[in-house]
This record gives structure tokens, C-alpha cells and sequence, in this order.
């Protein structure tokens, strides 16, 4: 069902919020040196969250067209030692900070091949060391856009910063994990993928929870719709990982817990 | 004027906010499957409030280039037995959920025919019980941008979930409604037509209005200047309706009041 | 390197936020009368800063292909007496209301060629006298995206609201000015330009920094992470001025001063 389109396509993601014109400064450098059409992913990762854009980069990648050039920058380290990278995974390219924020999404998509990207490469004059997103990655992209070969774009390279969504600990009847981040209606989405969860679950079981320092006995629902509203319950995200979720409201401020906080799920014998 | 776009054009209005990646989701799905081009409308509809979606929608759908296919996706229900419709009128398509979010800016377009969206049409794979954007909605706009007949997205319904924005009251001397929505200025904007209320008030007129718990004597006026900074007005709103405003300040922080909250505008007699 | 893009780029600077579906309306509009693509710079300008919208395209627009109408909407005077210009300067076109926030990126441009825009020319039927956004400046852009020469958009006028980034005052050690703006980081941009603060200050020096009523020692850096995490520094920003900013954490919050606020920086002799 997939065609490649007739642009290139280059997707954003960031965590620059809507302020400032800093993504629209991106946009222009890569529209001026490209055909491209850019798509955001989004711009509100949480601020310097290299584990949320991963997550989020992870998540929506795959859904788009062959060729896609995806650009993520969360980068605390900019203007530091960390490198400006290019990956070529599959059918998409990736372009970013050298901190982790690409791996999850490239290896879902293939074999990694990492580049360093060689500055001299993209006639940016000056380079700002507070802003490689404007000077260092829309360049890049675009030139990635307009054709030039991968191996054009810096010497191979291989080392990288990896990074994983930590450790999900699995027994007979529990498994545990942590909270790798809320989302925009307050959805707490643990690293604990939906198919390891089913192995121990079914839909309609009561389960065990316990999410920070509160313990409930919470439903694993197909819907938020099964309970009434204002009621906690777990299910199977949109992007394949275990969910906390408030039927109509929030399970952030029920749960009160911040990113990175510890969960775990028990069977309950009857 | 308007001329049909070189490319299919899919508008996009939800309550998804701008964290999250879902919107990236649903636009990397649409431009995997069709050439359109995607264009926000907006993705900060008040969270599940179908009401607020159905006015921006009505509101903004006409100035798009005919052939726009108009998506619209605040879902409470999602997962649940609700179903997915696409709804031809005049001279565009809409899609979404069957719950009325749709219906006033159909109305607005021309004679509505509603057809339920068939999942099978759709080469989905597995579809979430949690996004119906990515899944459903999403796949059926790019398959009306690909040119798939209109009557070949699922079969013809004649039932539907209905809308409307409340009842407006009008008398000899005074009109009464409730507040719809309030913009992101803090603008409250009420159910009742410029139309109607211009049948009563004069621009200039001073007016003894209710919102709320608070009665006050306003200007109704045709700009904000027209009125020290800090203080309220009305106005006719560039969507038609009538908004309760302050001129560089928030109705909302002044009023305090809720969507929904009663209103009503009375002529001063002299 | 630049080309001319395919097709032709309207960009899009606000202080509408998200909500409302105003954007999208004015989006609406632009593709109905034209093939030109849409690049958003920001919706975020804190709301009516007419000097924060103005410092923001003077920042971005240099980084869009020739050709490129830049339209602009900050504009507290809507339906007032203040009117729509158009201008030409260098390589790009503006278009906004009359109150200056287009001057600063037009100087940075070119020579100002100003026209004030004849409403004849727009074919809009009613114009509101709230939003000329969608009325005004969207349709007047969509022309000059289909071929509209330039001087028939209406009558060039000599006269137009000017406005500039207040003093900067430099003597042998030290230089003042004013805090203009903070972007969604927290950094305060300030009016002082790195180039006059370098013609004082080295990378590495220490600097004595007044910042509204807080006295402090703050390093001159060229990254953030020179610094530990949550110390204050001063460094050149990416739109080339002076910055105040907290590396991992946020000036805005430490320092509590509102836009506009004075900072003096003094050379400390050893």
C-alpha cells in the first residue's frame, strides 16, 4: 500500500516548544536547500528528555514513507563533545545528536549504519554552538533530501551512544518496570511492552498495581470506555507498551508519580 | 477566486495537544497513502469537549479549497461502539467519529450523506482499541485523497449522532444562551449568532448582560480599541457569533465562568 | 547554495497560540487562492508583544529561500485606524499590520519598499473588524503567491510605524540594555548584540551582571555546559544577541524579571 511519495519527506522532532521561532528557522534552512516537505512529529518532548524522544521517535517513525529523513533534537549536550550523527536503518535515514535519541527508532527500522556528520560537508558558514539543530541537522537533512549518497555525508563510525527503555523484570505472575513518560492527556506509558504484559494478563483481569507508592487493584481493559468515568485502568497503548489511564481525566494527577518512576503488575489468585 | 489545488488537501483538527507524536502518527499514515498535502487546523480542541470541536470545525471548514477532505478527531468514545462515518457535503468530505462533531460543519457545506466507514477498505492490519486516528480515520482520508469513490468507503447510513449548539431565546428586547467555548485570548464565545443579536442591539448600544453569576452594562462595539485596555466588550466574532471580550486583557479571568454557562443580553431603556 | 523553491513559501508568525482554529483559518485561505506552501515560524509570540514578534522574524526570516512572503500578525490596533501594509525588501516580501513588527526583518532585508494595502484588491467580501489575519493579510499574501506585481497590491506611502530593539548603551567596560524577550527554554534574550558584548567581553571571562534587581558573577561561556547544571551564564545566542540562561534549568525562573527589564554587564579588573 506504501508509494514512495514524490517529495522527499523530512519529519521533526523536538523539544523546542512552539516559542521562539526555533523550529521555524530549521524549516527555512531545510526548505532553502531542498525540495523536502517537512512534517513535525512533534516539538513538546519534555525539555532535554533524550528517554521521551527516543520513545516518541520509536513510536511514529515506522509509519512514515520509505525515505523518510528523520530529524529528532533533544540535545543537553550541544555545543559540547557530542557528536552530530546520521543513521541508515532500513528504508529510513535518521539525523540527530550523538545521546542515544535515534537508536530505538533505527533499530526497529533495520541494521544500523552510523555516520559522523562531517561539518565541512554543509556550507553552513558559522556554526552556533547553541543551535546544531538550524546549523548542523536541517543542513544535513536537506542534503540528504537533495540526493547526496549516505557515505558523502561522514566517515562511518563505530561507536555510539546507545541507549534502552530499562529493565522490565518478568516472573510467573508480575512483571515490573517503570514509567517512561506522561503523555499530553496524562497517560502514564511504561516500558513494558503489551505482548510481555498478555503473558501474564488478560483483558478483564483485575490486576494487582502498583505505580509509585500507591497499590490498586486496576482493570486491564480494551477500552477507557469500559469503566466509569474518572476510574484508573491499564491497557495496551496506541504504541505498543503498557498504559496507565483515567477514563476521562488524568492518571498523572491520580497517580502523582514523575517519569522514571517504578511500577509493577501481580496477578490476584482467586 | 478559488481554484481546485494541484493536490489533495486533508485538513486535521483534534484534542490531541502537541506532545505524544499522535498527530505525527496520523500524518506519516496519510502521507505514506496519498499525495495530499495536511494542513492544521488545530490540535488544542478543550480534551474530549465534541462541542468545541464541532464549532472550530464549522467555523474554519468553509475557507479550505473545495475537495478538502476535513478530519476531525475528538473521540470520548474511541473503542467503544461508536462508529466511524465519512460524510460527503457540497463541495467537501469529512471524517471522523459518529458523535456529532462532524455534523454542524456538514450542515454548513451542503446536504449530508453519511456513510459508515468499512474497516476492510482500510489495509490497517490490526486497528487499536486507543487511536482510531492512526488507524481509521487516518487510512480512510488518504484513501478519499487517492481518489477512492466516495460511496466505496462503507455503506450509506441514515442514522447518525446529531449536534447542535443549544438553544438561543429570543425576545422583544433580550436574546439568552450559553458560552461555547472560550478561545486562547480567554474570549468567551456563545451560541448566539451576530445575526440575531444585531436584530436587537446596535453597534455603539450599551447592553445589561448576565454571564454567569456576574451582571454588568457592556459596550457592544465593533473592536476592541474601542474601550480602555482591561475592559470588556461585545462583539461580533469573526466566526459569526457573538463573544464576550476584553480589550487587551481575558473575559475568562474577568468572568470566571465555565463552557456552557448561561448568558443573556438585555436592552436598556432610556 | 539557496534555490528558488517550486512553489511559492508563505511564512506564518502569530500570537494566536493553538487553539480556535485561527491558524487554520488563515491557512484555509492561503491554499484556496494559491499554490504557495505553508511554513509556521511561531504562534507563540507572547500575546500582543508587537517587539517580541518583530525580534523573532527579524531572527528567522533570513533563513527562508528567496522569494518567501513573510506574514506577520501581532496586532493589538486590529479594526482600529493602524493600517495593512505590504512590503518589499531584498529578496522577500512582508506583510502585517502597520505598527512596526515587520520593520526590523524588512531593514535586515533590503531597502523598504511600503505599500499600504488596498482592501479592493482582496476580494473577501465583509471584512471583520476582528481578525484580519484571515480578511487581510492571508489573501493579500495569497496574491503576491500568484504573481500580483508588487505595486498593485496598493499605493506606496512613505509614512509607517517604525520600531526598534531600545539602547544599548557601551562605554570602555561595561554595556546596558534590556531583557526583550524569553523563549520557552527560559533563556532572556536581550537587545545587547554579541558583537558589541564581545567588543568588551572574552569567552571564559567572569562578568559582573545586573539583571532587574539581581547582582551576580556570571561566566561568559560559549555552551551551556560549561557550566554545572542550574548555574546562570551569559552567552551569544543563536539569533546573534546576548543571552541569559540556566544550563538545564531556566533563567526566567531564577532571576523573575519581566520582559523589558534593565541588565548592565561590567567588566571585573583583577
Amino acid at each position: 500500500m506504501e508509494k514512495q511519495r514524490s517529495r522527499p519527506v523530512i519529519s521533526l522532532l523536538t523539544d523546542f516548544g512552539h516559542g521562539g521561532g526555533y523550529t521555524g528557522a530549521m524549516k527555512g534552512v531545510m526548505i532553502s536547500r531542498s525540495e523536502a516537505e517537512i512534517v513535525d512529529i512533534t516539538h513538546d518532548v519534555p525539555p532535554q528528555s533524550v528517554i521521551a524522544g527516543a520513545f516518541i521517535l520509536k513510536s511514529v517513525a515506522g509509519f512514515f514513507p520509505p525515505g523518510t529523513i528523520h530529524v529528532a533534537v533533544v540535545d543537553p549536550g550541544v555545543g559540547g563533545k557530542r557528536r552530530p550523527i546520521a543513521i541508515k536503518a532500513g528504508k529510513y535515514y535518521f539525523v540527530g545528536p550523538d545521546n542515544g535519541v535515534l537508536i530505538p527508532a533505527g533499530r526497529e527500522s533495520g541494521k544500523l549504519e552510523v555516520r559522523e556528520i562531517d561539518p565541512k560537508r554543509l556550507d553552513s558558514g558559522t556554526i552556533s554552538s547553541t543551535f546544531h539543530g538550524r546549523d548542523i541537522f536541517a543542513p544535513a537533512a536537506a542534503l540528504l533530501a537533495s540526493g547526496l549518497p549516505f557515505e558523502k555525508i561522514g566517515r562511518l563510525t563505530g561507536k555510539f551512544v546507545d541507549l534502552d527503555f530499562g529493565h522490565v523484570r518478568r516472573t510467573g505472575d508480575s512483571v515490573s518496570g517503570v514509567v517512561l513518560y506522561h503523555d499530553s492527556f496524562g497517560n502514564l506509558i511504561t516500558n513494558i511492552p503489551a505482548d510481555t504484559f498478555s503473558s501474564i494478563f488478560r483483558t478483564g483481569d483485575k490486576v494487582l498495581s502498583s505505580i509509585g507508592d500507591i497499590t490498586r487493584t486496576l482493570d486491564f481493559a480494551a477500552t477507557y470506555d469500559t469503566v466509569p468515568p474518572g476510574t484508573a485502568l491499564l491497557l495496551k497503548g496506541s504504541h505498543g507498551n503498557i498504559e496507565i489511564a483515567v477514563n476521562r481525566g488524568s492518571a498523572r494527577h491520580i497517580f502523582d508519580v514523575s517519569d522514571n518512576a517504578d511500577v509493577s503488575f501481580k496477578k490476584i489468585r482467586l
